[in-house]
């Protein structure tokens, strides 16, 4: 039997997602492939669970590599970069739809944390510190407190924690009195649009064709920074 | 052998979907399921695509009956009953996560047009039909038409003209004059947002968790409302 290494598995796992899909990931699939039985993976993993969060951080640290590589070299201004982040996340969901699948749009499984709520992780980090840039560099306008029911004050006050700690840890400068609940509000209603548009895109589901969809994802873009106080960049 | 119906075929095809998800769907599945060679399927469909396409019908026309019982019994409002019909597709999406994911959150497949793009059945009619309503009985403020890409108008005219065209065959009475290219970015947005949020909501990636869901949800319709001079209802 040949010696396989970590590395080999992942490999195969993520040929087998990006060719086949999420579910195309089984023990069985990438044993066959190595030419090992199933048993000789556990070694390595202890159920098709651990492999897939495995895959899953793996295809994070990628997505924030291409993250990273949409703002480099762009102006240091913090609306320009964000919206850059944005359009890079576009970019990738479109271009790795199989990976975006896994990632953002597979049924939640006990014991995986969803992409976003890993605020110490690559991608978590990079646009939650792209947000505390913008919110430290522009007036934002965001949701009245008086707007905001009230049964969702304790989930944005642990929001906002986290913000802190991530932005803290970073090594951000950030005035933390311009952390109120209508910013972590708006944070949220933002990702869920972001989101919202690149899941339609990548999953063909606009009300109809679309010819020119960057300008249409731009022109999102530019309407959310409106309603922000700001101008895409 | 025994004698099969098509009516049997997609029971067994949407139990499949039920409990195992989308890529379950596989003729050779079906087949043992119901003790008949895969090759005996083949006289009802002639690949997996239309035997998919089939259960996907299924599913809109179940998706539809569950959006026109949201707002059974409700008062004469067209923003009552436009928001109603949202949180039941909320509702729906959310207790009907493998049906969501196959009609709404699969890769698209040559051939088959996103529910959203069939004006004419019954999903697509539902929501136009309610949001034909809205704009017929009340003032919705809508995007200044010169905020609006000038690439993106082609194809706002043709959504325009699709619009029409389904309000008409449903005898709906709408002024044409309020139809501007405004009205249809305006209704392209609020689906995302929509989508967005369902979405985000089904696969777990709201960036921290959210105790109160109903809540958020019916927040962001309070938002999306007052965006377009409406108070949710």
């Amino acid at each position: 039997m040949p010696a396989v290494s970590d590395a080999d598995i992942r490999r195969v796992a993520r040929s087998l997602l990006v060719d086949h899909g999420p579910d195309a990931i089984t023990l069985r699939a990438i044993a066959r492939e190595l030419g090992i039985t199933a048993p000789a993976l556990y070694r390595y993993y202890e159920s098709r669970d651990d492999l897939v969060a495995a895959v899953r951080t793996d295809v994070c640290l990628d997505l924030a590599k291409d993250l990273e590589a949409a703002v480099e070299g762009l102006p240091d201004d913090a609306g320009t970069r964000f919206f850059a982040i944005c359009r890079g996340f576009r970019r990738w969901a479109l271009t790795h739809s199989r990976e975006f699948t896994l990632v953002f749009a597979s049924p939640v499984t006990a014991g995986i944390t969803s992409a976003m709520q890993q605020f110490g992780e690559p991608v978590g980090r990079i646009f939650l510190g792209a947000a505390g840039r913008l919110l430290t560099d522009y007036a934002v306008v965001t949701t009245p407190t008086e707007l905001i029911p009230p049964e969702l004050r304790d989930d944005l006050i642990k929001f906002q924690t986290e913000l802190l700690r991530v932005l803290a840890d970073s090594g951000q400068k950030f005035p933390a009195e311009k952390l109120d609940l209508g910013v972590s509000y708006v944070m949220i209603q933002f990702w869920a649009r972001l989101y919202g548009h690149v899941t339609l895109e990548v999953f063909g589901n606009y009300p109809i064709q679309i010819s020119h969809p960057d300008v249409l994802f731009d022109s999102t873009l530019a309407d959310i920074g409106r309603g922000i106080g700001l101008v895409a960049g």
